[in-house]
């Protein structure tokens, strides 16, 4: 198979099942919508509601049922980068190649349309005309993963970490509580979804959640050294910005040789789980060596 | 009944709930447990996860099984204050008395201290600890309920229009908007989510959500008066801000008189939809009573 098709593929499902969920700006509160609709359409890999499709896919279930689902988890990564983008944050002018929501917006309405896109993600995995085909039971299961890895006890503590760590000396367990957390667990919880969504047994629930915990990590090392070694043109956001700000790195902990072998050992560890599966795991396969592989 | 007996021990019920089912500020990302808590757990009349409460009994529901829910209402009602009182939104540096979140913790740990209450809302309602006991399309739909109520179609939505108006002339329909939605709209949800879960019936669930939506705009026109009329160390926030600011309010549309008159209108026929109900619905008929008359 050929890779970039597929993704490509998957891309125009999800900005079209995007574009078709979020309500349209008219009437009052038209800024909220134009300032949802601008970050959420406005570019971006899609690679976690594929990587949900993906996992639905392999244990042969119902790509159709997930996609809501898929595009809930990109409503809640946008929210985040928002949020994470603020002037009281990261403060950050660009992203995607774009100006930032609240550069644009303004700040406020920044802040309101991440917290839109966070509670729009929960109104559509609840939705009855979403939802109706599948297992009650685990929907909620699936809401209660999403709602973990997304909050305190996840990318929202990976978050504050990250921040607070800003200019201090970190060792290996800080730098990878930050990045399992801010990054990790929603990763992982995108393959969850569409696992547990598409039917898997046991077995492969948990062989999915450790692919899941091995490339979610492995891809927030790769963020850190394209900050190092990246170009800003294909990144579409700041490069040289974490040292700058003295940000909690891999590469400032480990240097970059070591933290490309510990990404590289993520990933071959995350294909290790996929041993079982026959050529249905070819996708989840080729997405792990491209998040090693990613210039952007 | 003692209306004031019954508040108080509906209150200290819920404050007990919300103390457990917070996480406690240990380890990494222990700002953020404090920040939460300092808001959460700073004081509050609980009205709405009370309302919740009051509208399952009155269906003869399960109390204790309701009870995360109307938490969890209570979580996003205090995440919205914290986000509400930012300096990019309504600058404010006293809540309930005490000084406002980001005053205390700073921006960047305000923010994502909304965020978590808000995410932790969803985790709570999706608990399978939580929710076992009830029927799951029924949580499914309270769940969107909430979400709807909270997001960009409520809450939010409401809130934006409400910044917006900020200095401009606005009529009737305006304000009617801004209230019905950055208030209304949750504090009916808190109604419907007790009388969904609590097992009503189609008419029951019908006549609370008029009742609902009755008290919800009356509860924010009393608001407004209050901060022109009321005293500041009775409410704990600062008196005369709104006209201060140019905020789109009801005195500042139709006199004070006036709205004090809409208010007893829709008090009045809110307590009309109960009338259907026997003497359990005397808390829910006091808490209207106590809506028009509160001076805090």
């Amino acid at each position: 198979m050929d890779l970039s098709i597929y993704l490509q593929k998957k891309k125009e499902l999800i900005d079209e099942a995007l574009d078709i969920y979020l309500p349209s700006p008219n009437g009052y509160a038209s800024t909220i919508h134009k300032a949802m609709r601008y970050s959420l359409l406005g570019g971006g890999k899609r690679l976690r509601p594929i990587l949900t499709i993906a996992s639905c896919e392999l244990v042969d279930g119902d790509s159709d049922s997930v996609l809501p689902f898929a595009c809930a988890i990109e409503l809640i990564h946008t929210y985040s980068l928002i949020h994470d983008d603020l002037p009281a944050m990261d403060n950050d002018d660009y992203r995607r190649g774009n100006l930032t929501n609240h550069r644009v917006f303004g700040e406020a309405a920044a802040i309101l349309a991440g917290d839109a896109l966070l509670t729009e993600a929960f109104r559509l995995m609840t939705d009855s005309k979403t939802i109706f085909k599948l297992n009650t039971p685990v929907v909620l299961d699936v809401i209660n993963d999403i709602a973990y890895a997304a909050g305190v006890c996840g990318m929202i503590g990976g978050q504050i970490v990250d921040l607070e760590s800003e200019g201090k000396e970190v060792f290996l367990p800080d730098i990878e509580y930050i990045h399992t957390h801010k990054t990790g667990h929603i990763i992982r919880a995108s393959v969850m979804t569409g696992v547990k969504l598409g039917g898997g047994t046991e077995e492969e629930i948990e062989l999915l959640s450790e692919y899941g915990k091995a490339i979610g990590l492995a891809f927030q090392i790769i963020d850190d050294i394209l900050n190092v070694e990246g170009d800003k043109a294909e990144l579409g956001k700041s490069v040289g910005s974490d040292a700058k700000k003295g940000k909690a790195t891999y590469p400032g902990v480990l240097g970059i040789d070591d933290s490309r072998r510990s990404a590289n050992l993520l990933i071959d560890k995350a294909i290790g789980f996929l041993e079982k599966f026959d050529d249905k795991a070819e996708p989840l396969r080729m997405i792990a060596r491209y998040i090693e592989a990613r210039k952007k």
